[in-house]
């Protein structure tokens, strides 16, 4: 298994989020930015969905942590191309990190992109890497009040993911709550519940992933806001 | 109750983190970040801390969030003087929240000032806001991969509080694995594992948290390094 790493460096510009995207279209390739606080599941997530997409749509994956290449061991048996980012202390993976890691990437044939961004529930929300939907998980021991208190995650959601369902019955966490709040900052986003342990919700989540591809019944969306 | 609200405001030039310091040690208060991943219970823990300190030790709370006083509206019942930061999308509690914050608060009489900080394991973590110690939480369904993952909050860490263990059964979580990936990055500060809801390690904590008066047997440290 060969996993490429990238490291946070200094660079001469930041690389854009726009280009990243027409690299990734020219190529045919759906990115998927997932998101989420540490925890949520954004790993066991692709570990659970990767193979499930079946052996016809192939993925590759970016995934950014501050240490370790933990993530990238995990996922390299599963993906066609793996790199881990490590951003050495930063906050968020950054449309630089993304160009330097495509670079390294043969996209030929890729279907869907994921790139797992560092987990934090603020700033990765405000970057533009240049992907085209973005995946924000959120995780039923994290709590009901989530979506309250960090809105702007939940606004730029193109998915929102509740993961670890199969915790509710121990847990003091209130569904309704949630749907609540997110009533209120972003009902255009599919709400799945699942578990990636138990698989319960995964259909729902592959049908939605499938519809995203060229010629699937996704909708077309605008790229999100970068606030830089 | 009455609750006082800090809004995340421009300021003519940043408050120093010694001078709360200064401020909080004039007032005998021994200040306490608390820091972790949002949904790490830091609220819960509050919850059961300050009723079990008993009515001789009386607690201030600061608690920041993006939005929502949702925290100081659950800890306003328990204790003398709660104020609401909202960061507005700020990723973390800086030095001059907290002087502005510390203004509005009569500190006479208060032994322990606790600073909720915002959920998010990066960025807090290096930012001095002139507490007197650190308490960092994980909580077990974040997952045993954590420490290596975000070596930066943990090796700042007076107290190390691994929370939510009532859930260990239900999960796949490596303790050994935790306190090996801790046993290369932060060996002094005590690792106690508890469960702010059946109340398990809580008298760990507690004597822990008692031993950090003034007069009390906790060794003096030195403030944090803040890497502006």
């Amino acid at each position: 298994m060969k996993i490429n790493v990238v490291r946070s460096v200094l660079e001469a510009g930041e690389a854009s989020a726009a280009e990243n995207r027409r690299r990734l279209d020219a190529a045919g390739v759906v990115a998927i930015n997932v998101l989420s606080a540490p925890g949520s599941g954004k790993t066991a997530l692709l570990e659970s969905t990767i193979p499930a997409l079946g052996s016809d749509i192939r993925c590759a994956v970016l995934v950014g942590d501050l240490q370790t290449t933990r993530d990238a061991e995990r996922l390299g048996p599963l993906v066609a191309q793996v790199t881990q980012i490590n951003t050495e202390g930063g906050c968020h993976l950054s449309p630089s990190q993304i160009a330097q890691a495509i670079s390294g990437l043969d996209l030929e044939g890729i279907s869907f992109l994921f790139i797992e961004n560092v987990g934090n529930m603020v700033c990765p929300a405000v970057f533009d890497l240049g992907e085209h939907l973005r995946a924000v998980l959120l995780s039923t021991p994290e709590g009901d009040d989530k979506v309250a208190k960090y809105p702007p995650l939940f606004q730029t959601a193109d998915a929102i993911l509740i993961t670890k369902v199969d915790l509710i019955g121990v847990l003091d966490y209130d569904a309704a709550r949630v749907r609540e709040d997110l009533s209120r900052i972003n009902t255009a986003a599919p709400l799945i519940e699942l578990s990636s342990k138990t698989g319960q919700g995964m259909d729902e989540w592959l049908g939605w992933l499938r519809a995203q591809r060229p010629g699937g019944s996704g909708k077309e969306k605008s790229p999100p806001t970068a606030k830089p």
